[in-house]
């Protein structure tokens, strides 16, 4: 295959006009120019996108596939994604639900670097599901906020993610803050281990501050203990998340989170489909956990759709090795049995605000989620 | 006012579910724990949002205005976005439709540097619309390419605007293409001024590449001579832009385009309006120039979803100097009159694909849009 494939949901009158549509996607997403006036030779022959076929879907709407060749793009992933959905993003009634990668796009963007079975190795938790504790809230001291890593991590949690709406407010600036929570972890570890225990709690810091300092941000993580970092692709570009995982000297794993993407999934006629945003887009820029909404939480994702981004993040024909979903967001320990029937092992299940109402002993409702993940 | 406010627009069943949606909302954008755990004192107080009131607006709909601490969005631009419409944006119909900012606001993000009147003074153009070559196709030479931009700013274009699929790709890499399109346009710019034309056209790069080069990819434009910077917040991020706006070294306007931002304004029940998106969170990020589609072009805005745009890019009570509005999207020379109408003169009319079909007469479309735009 010369070109990678985009599939879209075309909303149309006929087929004649869903043809059209498709043709004007093609135009749109890469020479942005009439069909008249494209340029003979290389860039109507290479650079523009080639409708491949369309296919009614009932319904009045139409399934479009478009191949775009490597040469539209470049090597950067911002310029990736406005080939996929730049400017077709505008279009009414167009969303893009599938990405089928050709070996140009493999080689330019590669996936996670760790993926679901580097996080089981790097965890040492052999079998069941991930004990995901988030810590928050924002407002809290950064002594606070390093004491409850200590004791969800103690108590066998396997990865703490910090809340993604702790980014570098005064009360807990990002630094002063990863260092003494990445401190708490290292120290649980260690009592862990003395304990005969094998596995190890990760903690990924979220990344708070501006766009341009991430990479620096990453790196002060890293030099002061942390294990991950939680990346917001929805407001740092998934290019700032990409250059992360394929940065060999960095080489922590990374966990997105989707705060500021719904707009691209919840309308049926634009953006995104649930599968191709948080698995195909998120695996193909790098993350190693895709965080999404859970149905029957506070947020409005259906279970089949939180099954099709489960589905992408594990088909083993995708870009790069398959990751871990992360499906949160108001869930409850008694919802738990459901959700391993639903997601299965691998998969980190988080836990957040409810944690709190454990005060002090948060620890059992770590214990508690560990017995309901385990085989 | 110690909050700044973000008004909602919320579908709800009835006027206790809208109470109880725009509470979830001020949960979810800043503490994002259950409304029970919050912690007394600062973090309740300060940190957490404040409905400050929720009034029908009929066909199922509520207004819901939500005050925020500056305390809670910190300095960085991110984060500010995450508690405008982090989560909340995953959240159905919920949609952001108006910022009102306080001094805190203000002082932490101060705009535009050079808004409507400074590029006025740049142009060196007393009166008319801002006539706007847009340099296309991707797969042309970087020779091509800059003769686009002589020839349209030898026939007196006030801004060359590169198409926003310009990136990095080897038809026409970033340095080499900027390096040859800034010559050509400070050439047509001394010719000019040896007829004694007091005006210059402005030579906007694309900035195209990662994410974390930006800066340096802007710093290199500037040095070879451009006037201006073309960004895409929907895929670099808006803090990508405002870093550069809040830089005084770097000192250049900024133009910032509407890719991969449509899923964020074409439903009705999330996201953001027009004028909130394309007005109001350019003016924040630093944008001097906001590029949307145009009313009747090949996009489905609609005429009082533009004249919202433009009116929130005038408001004199916005966050810092006021900016000009760029409608585009398969515009041509006949429909400038009415759009002079509708857009008045502080404007920059963009005028992309449909100038190639004048080949190398094209500085005679760039005199026929002059001539349309002029008092």
């Amino acid at each position: 295959m010369d070109r990678f494939i985009v599939t879209y949901r075309i909303r149309a009158d006929d087929a004649a006009d869903a043809a059209g549509r498709a043709e004007a996607i093609a135009l749109e997403d890469t020479v942005e120019i009439p069909r008249d006036v494209v340029p003979k030779g290389y860039v109507e022959d290479t650079i523009l996108g080639k409708v491949l076929d369309v296919v009614e879907g009932g319904d009045g709407v139409w399934i479009a596939r478009i191949g775009y060749h490597i040469d539209a793009v470049g090597r950067e992933l911002p310029q990736l994604l406005n080939v996929v959905l730049g400017n077709a993003s505008i279009l009414r009634g167009v969303k893009a639900i599938n990405l089928t990668p050709n070996a140009d796009l493999r080689q330019r963007f590669s996936g996670a670097r760790f993926g679901a079975a580097g996080l089981r190795g790097l965890i040492g938790r052999e079998t069941g599901g991930f004990v995901c504790p988030v810590i928050k809230p924002q407002g809290s001291s950064s002594e606070t906020l390093a004491r409850l890593c200590y004791l969800t991590a103690v108590a066998g949690a396997d990865i703490i993610k910090e809340d993604h709406g702790l980014a570098n407010q005064d009360a807990a600036p990002f630094r002063e803050r990863v260092k003494l929570c990445a401190a708490a972890v290292l120290q649980a570890n260690s009592e862990r281990a003395q304990t005969g225990e094998t596995s190890r709690a990760l903690y990924f810091a979220n990344i708070g501050g501006h766009g341009d300092h991430v990479r620096d941000l990453a790196y002060y993580a890293k030099d002061a203990g942390a294990d991950g970092v939680l990346l917001i692709p929805g407001l740092f570009g998934f290019d700032a998340m990409n250059r992360l995982a394929q940065d060999p000297e960095f080489g922590l794993p990374i966990m997105a989170h989707p705060s500021h993407l719904g707009p691209y999934v919840l309308s049926p006629d634009n953006g995104y489909g649930h599968g191709m945003l948080f698995g195909q887009l998120m695996r193909l820029a790098g993350a190693d956990i895709s965080v999404f909404p859970n149905y029957g939480g506070r947020f409005g994702f259906s279970r089949e759709e939180c099954q099709e981004i489960v589905e992408h993040c594990r088909e083993t024909d995708g870009l790069g090795p398959i990751i871990l979903p992360s499906p949160g967001g108001g869930m409850s320990i008694d919802r738990l049995g459901d959700m391993v029937d639903n997601y299965g092992h691998d998969c980190v299940y988080l836990l957040g605000g409810s944690l709190l109402r454990y005060g002090d002993d948060i620890g059992e409702a770590i214990r508690d989620m560990r017995a309901a993940l385990s085989d």
